[in-house]
């Protein structure tokens, strides 16, 4: 039986929340490789809060996905085909391939990893792009220092539950925030953060009680009410790291956020990054250090994974709703 | 004739605008030196927006004055008599003496200084406090790199015109905002800015013409609608320096600000700082290449000197209402 490639494409830009109508899936042959490139048939998709922004064509760090095109995305699969040096058929490999089955990309673009370090969806989660991001977040801004007190939002989720684990091995006292009773209890008992706060709950009742000295690292993955309630309990010279804003992502008009003055009198500072502006040179750094926690016993992730690449769009519509519980992959076929 | 002591003092604490019945002038014996203290005759008395902060007893990264103590401020001066070692009449010296003609002080607080590097008030202005703090922010946040755009606000004020020479000496493209036209002419034709836009007039659009591709770096002295103009147009890995907000000191509810998922898309870094924390330590290396900057007639400066430490209040309370026009001293006596 001849193979068919199935592809997700973006139909149109959403108003709002995304629907399914949204996308279009789509049977296609699969494609062949021309010279200097790999055939990968990937075996997962990262689902990532990140590619709301790219289904918009409003100005933001990278090109919006184009209407009538496969949707961007990271995926973890096995070289099937390869006319490029380097790749040879049964390679394991990391690429961003996008939502479909098949894909032929440039070698430059594809990570060669060694497939029995971890299981092949946690280089999607942990070990991929979520987890280099808490990794860099916190390198290059939220510097956590023993003894300080941070707060993680989104604590559950893909980055969030890396982030807190990355602070309790330096030394800090965590506290994420996250919805839902079993959502919080997995967080603490699981993930062994000192606190969660269900963000349904009296956010700002509850930071006081945990944090009655302020907060030195927060994490920023919502926005929104959680934001207005950690800010004004940030201490002097906290750091804010900007990494998402998931609550207002479907916002059509932005809502005003805290005044600045504080940010002089606390010497705060305030940074947004995008892992891919400096990230991926610091992968096998990244890697190697999660790794070694790992087989440490140190850290520890849950996945929420949807079998299925048909399924992905309502999985990613769900995902900007909280509705997933830990790092969304979609298991391809 | 006997010489007396002139002091103001903090009668009680402003609401909103301090009013001039917030202070109290009186005159007091000249105090006597004690074992390890140094007594000084302040000259020039420096008048800066950061005391409105140090009048109110809202938690700040300083004590507040306390009600019936002499208000708090920077001086430069002579040593009339020394019961401290290093210290011998006639030094010239830089402290924190207060608004007062005369204090005994620790000799910990004085920098002594060669009188002839420079006139003495300057020490208080470009050669002072907000001089240091213009380098130390542009240092440690701004960084500004040669070919970048400089946005500063309070363009003509004691930090704002050391910003901007200094954005030109890194080889930046920078634009003052100012209040009024003698003050933009001032801007651009005496400090050599490349523009200087009036905040009474359409600052958005003003922006929108000189910096179409957005703005690098932007020196926060203001808050308020200059910032809400500027907000909007910084560029990818833009630096704000929340050096201070004083369009908004006197607000008794601190108004909203922006919405910081821009920070995440563009990578902003939004930090504040207060030269006090890490400054001193470095004023002698400020000092020194400041003096080089000044000696070959690269930064230049204009104070407004108010005649009579008795005058101090009502200059402190214009130079709220942006009423000074450039670097404001008080001459005692």
């Amino acid at each position: 039986m001849a193979e068919t490639n199935l592809q997700i494409l973006l139909r149109r830009r959403p108003q709002g929340a995304p629907v399914p109508e949204d996308f279009e899936i789509v049977e296609t042959p699969v494609p062949e490789p021309q010279p200097g490139e790999v055939l990968v048939r990937a075996q997962y998709l990262s689902l990532d809060p990140y590619m709301r922004g790219r289904m918009s064509d409003a100005k933001s760090y990278s090109a919006p996905v184009a209407l009538g095109a496969v949707m961007a995305g990271q995926t973890a699969g096995t070289v099937i085909a390869s006319k490029a040096p380097g790749f040879a058929p049964g390679d394991t490999v990391l690429g961003g391939s996008g939502w479909q089955r098949f894909s032929c990309v440039q070698p430059g673009s594809l990570f060669k990893i060694a497939p029995d370090d971890a299981p092949l969806s946690a280089s999607l989660g942990v070990l991929g792009m979520p987890g280099l991001t808490a990794w860099v977040g916190l390198e290059d801004i939220g510097r956590p220092k023993s003894g300080e007190t941070m707060v993680v939002s989104a604590a559950s989720g893909a980055v969030g539950q890396v982030v807190g684990q990355i602070g309790r091995i330096r030394g800090c006292k965590v506290i994420g925030i996250a919805g839902g009773e079993a959502k919080c209890r997995f967080v603490t008992e699981v993930l062994g953060f000192d606190a969660c706060i269900d963000h349904r709950g009296d956010v700002a009742a509850e930071l006081d009680r945990l944090c009655p000295e302020g907060i030195d690292v927060y994490w920023e993955n919502v926005g929104g009410a959680v934001q207005r309630a950690v800010f004004p309990r940030l201490r002097d010279f906290a750091r804010m790291v900007m990494c998402g804003m998931i609550a207002e992502y479907n916002d059509t008009t932005p809502a005003p956020g805290p005044n600045l003055m504080s940010a002089v009198r606390k010497r705060l500072r305030i940074q947004g990054f995008i892992v891919s502006d400096t990230g991926w040179p610091r992968y096998p750094q990244f890697r190697q250090e999660m790794l070694g926690w790992m087989q440490a016993g140190r850290m520890t992730w849950r996945e929420d994974v949807v079998e299925g690449l048909r399924n992905a769009p309502t999985a990613f519509i769900g995902l900007l709703k909280g509705e997933n519980f830990g790092k969304l992959v979609v298991k391809i076929d």
